[in-house]
């Protein structure tokens, strides 16, 4: 269980860090939609390793190859099967790690799980399977854009240095602009360089990405226990070294009276509005029109460069070195990841709205 | 959709705050199972209005009665269905909020949803919804207890009034001895002055309830999209005025290094553990048998004795006046409702653990 | 698992025979349809038992409450709860059979699959649990009218006392004029006088239902498991005494040659039709806008007026003797049941298909 | 929707007749089986065209990758993704019956459904799709082994020629020895005759698959929805070109008396059994012990050689002529598919009845 996400506009996906392949089948994309691989393309870019000298220099293509679903470039409404074949899989040696327990990673619970783990990268565990996810991702990505919705995510803290700005006042599309894709340059620059540092440390540091929804219609989200925030917070948890998950006001609001936190309703044109939104765009579960934001937590990245404690298989203590290219801090990267997450979920509930009323 | 939770320990609840009652389905609730109706009891009495003056001195008896899959004190094996009646569902007068929209409230976002809406009560965006919530809870803490798993959550933080203390420090037997369900009755003594003032000043405050998990098996959770805190996340965020979820290190983590971040593993007789727990029990999305801890954030209760700006159905703008008995803070009462959710979440998991390996 | 059926219209249902209750939860309703109580009753009148010479003389009033999810006569989209309470659930005696297993009755397999079964009338085996679904399937109708499309369904076969006909040779209207259901009179008074001759030797007999799908628009079906006739062929054997399902051509259509079997399409007005319709009004799975007709085979009751072989709960030889008071067969009052589930089916499928296309 | 089948052991599948190519991912299969590709060849040799004069003489290799889930020769719980690629997917020119709508195919629902159709092959509605199951299901079928059940499947009917024996009266061993595929030898000798003349006749013909499982333990199958029999109904109806299912006594039952319907239980050793099985191995929709056996109706298939009268995507009238290479009888071919389907259905709920008990 656990591999599909989603019940309209769902996906399916497969795959371990160094197997042959992985994929993904995207179940439910309505038919008639232009399917733009260039697109897809590009968000793979967003995702994938070795992409800027903060991130993991290690190299890996996601090519993908779409095998089904799509005719004359666009969806057929039948499944989606997209693959993208894992190229150098077999050069690698595990050895160093293949009967120990890394701290803080998923070696431990998958053995015992299972009583047998591929330990080559991680396997299944391994963040590689969100390339997967991108993938489906920008399909729903394209979906939402047929109906003017857009998600759009950047990273708002790393380590303790935060953005300290709202959304509302930055420039989004400033998100792409510098390598670790905060929209404020100048804080921007001070990330950089924190996570230079870590890196050079041997070590990792956390950090928080965060997303705004645009455009979308009211009436998404079903009550009561699959409200939109429910599933945006799933999705999110969902992803690799994820901790938290808070949108509108979060835990900062806990601390507001309900005479400041209430958004008080106003007739705009055609359209009720709220004056301030501290619902985050989601009322009851239910999308109310507004703009929609979350944050989501991100613990420092396990595998650092240095001698940690731990014990093997066998239950003998050992010393776990750190070996290989890994991203000293996943944010950067996470970007793209959180968006495809928010894109399926948001798509998902666009077409379950549709069965609403008669 | 959106009324059921679970795979095999699976739940579907009914009812509005103002019709004629509501209830829930329990399935998969494995057959033999002593079902103690005294416990679902209390626990429903954790839950319910009036218990105290820091909650509304609305009245509801909530008496259940379960109907179906119950024999001679044992589950059967078959659904439980399990009904509440609303003994005073006629007797309030809701015609002054009948066509208007209460700021921060689903009234807005059902209409618009479903073009139409049962605005006694709040309708089916109620918190009474959450009373069969409890009751499926208890039966699934019966299921946890007979495999010596306990949940076991408390109120850790009122407005800007934080305990201060993690639960390690804390002797959580004490959460019941006083009526906010904070177990260190200094801090307790203040957070229930601070919500009495609160209620004084015919405003509202928000919170957060803190839940630990004991006795987990190691390997529940499913990769990779149904880790066990992204089904413990969702089950937090569909509670009404959740804004927020975070588990182990949470949000906080984000500012540490891997190095210090990393839970070493040591072998303590025939069990491997972690030195610290910043995973919260849980790596790669499964358990690792260590505690489960993680914290839930409420908003402030959106009805307040207050008049508030807002708009009708038709449009116009009106004055929305607070009525009635309400919550001046939610959190007390929530604490039965996560513990609930969690039980539910850790039950399914537990059965769905069951097909792992051949 | 297993008390769920559909996927948007979605129904889960409770309750044993002589527990307080059964029920039903209305799942996907759409919001604003008229519910006609009198209309459920009606429907629950065709099923329950009593109702004639050639039924159990069982008296069951099958009075129904419905406890949520209609508001001011009109579903609201949020769940529709309906309980039905048992109402003289301790006035029998089952200590004959307490641990005996009958033949051909589901009490030896529930109660090694449970370890423990509620031996009272059959438990959750019993028949009387559709009482839930008819429930259920007159809103699914009342929805499909709302659209055209109505469910008809008969009883053709007693025995090997067959109607003869084809369905577009009789008139279904005529289908109530007589106990039996069967709509040829001629027909119906010889299968009455058949089951009354059965009854008096205190046996039982089998029968066939043949039901007609009318004003079904094009696409309804999902590839290429959830087939609208896979999905109606599922529906129908989880009917209590269901052995066989067939629609369009069926079983005989095997010995047909293709240049026979297929259904030549025409043009008639804007309309694309088919000459023949061997395909039962669906192809690859999917409406094609052609009548739907299917076939249902029920086996003879269990339940004889006779003694018979068996073991008891300790492996020992007993002697099972009939008790009470049974249907000799049950076709007539299976109709309504095989009408609701394929009205459910229908109404699950609309919905869905609003989400074919963009 | 519709492309997944399963709830614990689930599939889903992908792709299409001339696409890329084709696949599926098999979810749930426990940790630690020995996954023999060799095996899995070897089922797929018996679905695959071109394997006798009686079949169709397209060739297809049908080489599959495992691209997951398998390490070291073992499953280990993780999604096994398996793909198998069209190799001559462009040779064809299907401008033919581009924009026509062949006789009893799926091309005009296809079309109506989703306003867009991969009209090469049929698309998704191709037979080719169960390539994919039967892939799924040979690892179903190790599953089963590895608890020793067996799945066997023959033909009982070609036209109006009925093998005319139970299954206890063949030797099933011999199956595999005749192109067609039916364990006695000389109505197999009469079978191929007859196939043999539909085709020189440029026309087709149905038949009947019947299949035997032995060695069920008692209590597979969940009340009320989720009978066992029903899911194999329902995984059968999602075959190609099937029109009926029937299981035990079947429609034939519905002629019989109670009294010769009721299966009398005894001891037998420390096992209850059953004199005779009508009810087939299930009953109240669980498995009993006994032989589970069934028979599904295949149509006559809808190719043929000749010209038939139709319409094309304008409405007007046109002439399809069949062309290329076909079976004139499908059965042959889909004794693995029913097996693979039947073996599915049963690994799925060996895994849920894990869950059953405390």
């Amino acid at each position: 269980m656990g591999n599909s996400f989603g019940r309209i506009f769902r996906i399916s996906t497969f795959g371990e860090s160094h197997g042959l392949g992985l994929g993904v089948i995207i179940e439910g994309c309505p038919a008639g939609l232009p399917i733009d691989e260039d697109f897809i393309r590009e968000e793979m870019q967003r995702r994938k390793p070795g992409q800027s000298k903060i991130t993991t220099q290690r190299k890996e293509e996601d090519e993908f190859q779409i095998l089904s679903g799509v005719f004359e470039g666009k969806s057929t409404g039948t499944p989606i099967g997209l693959v993208i074949m894992n190229t150098d899989q077999k050069s690698k040696d595990y050895s160093h790690i293949a009967d120990k327990f890394r701290p803080s990673h998923a070696d431990f619970t998958y053995f015992e799980k299972y009583g047998v783990r591929d330990y080559r990268g991680g396997g299944r565990s391994s963040a590689r399977e969100t390339a997967a996810r991108v993938a489906a991702g920008a399909i729903a990505k394209l979906f939402l854009r047929h109906y003017g919705i857009t998600v759009q995510a950047f990273v708002s803290q790393v380590g303790d240095l935060k953005l300290g700005k709202s959304y509302q006042e930055l420039d989004l599309a400033k998100t792409e602009d510098n390598i670790v894709r905060c929209p404020d340059s100048e804080t921007a620059d001070r990330m950089i360089e924190l996570i230079d540092q870590v890196r050079k440390d041997r070590d990792t540091i956390g950090g928080i990405v965060s997303c705004v929804v645009k455009g979308t219609p009211v009436g998404l989200g079903e009550p009561v226990f699959d409200r939109l925030h429910a599933d945006l917070g799933k999705a999110m948890l969902s992803i690799n070294a994820v901790k938290g998950f808070e949108y509108g006001s979060g835990f900062e609001g806990v601390k507001m009276r309900g005479s400041q936190h209430n958004d008080a309703f106003y007739q705009e044109g055609d359209r009720v509005r709220t004056r301030s939104n501290h619902s985050g765009g989601i009322q009851g579960g239910i999308s109310n029109g507004e703009d929609i934001y979350f944050n989501v937590a991100f613990k420092p990245v396990a595998t650092i460069m240095q001698d940690q404690e731990s014990v093997n298989e066998s239950g003998e203590s050992v010393v776990v070195s750190g070996k290989g290219r890994h991203d000293p801090c996943v944010v950067p990267r996470a970007v793209p990841i959180v968006e495809a997450m928010a894109a399926l979920v948001l798509a998902d509930h666009l077409l379950i709205s549709r069965t609403n009323k008669l």
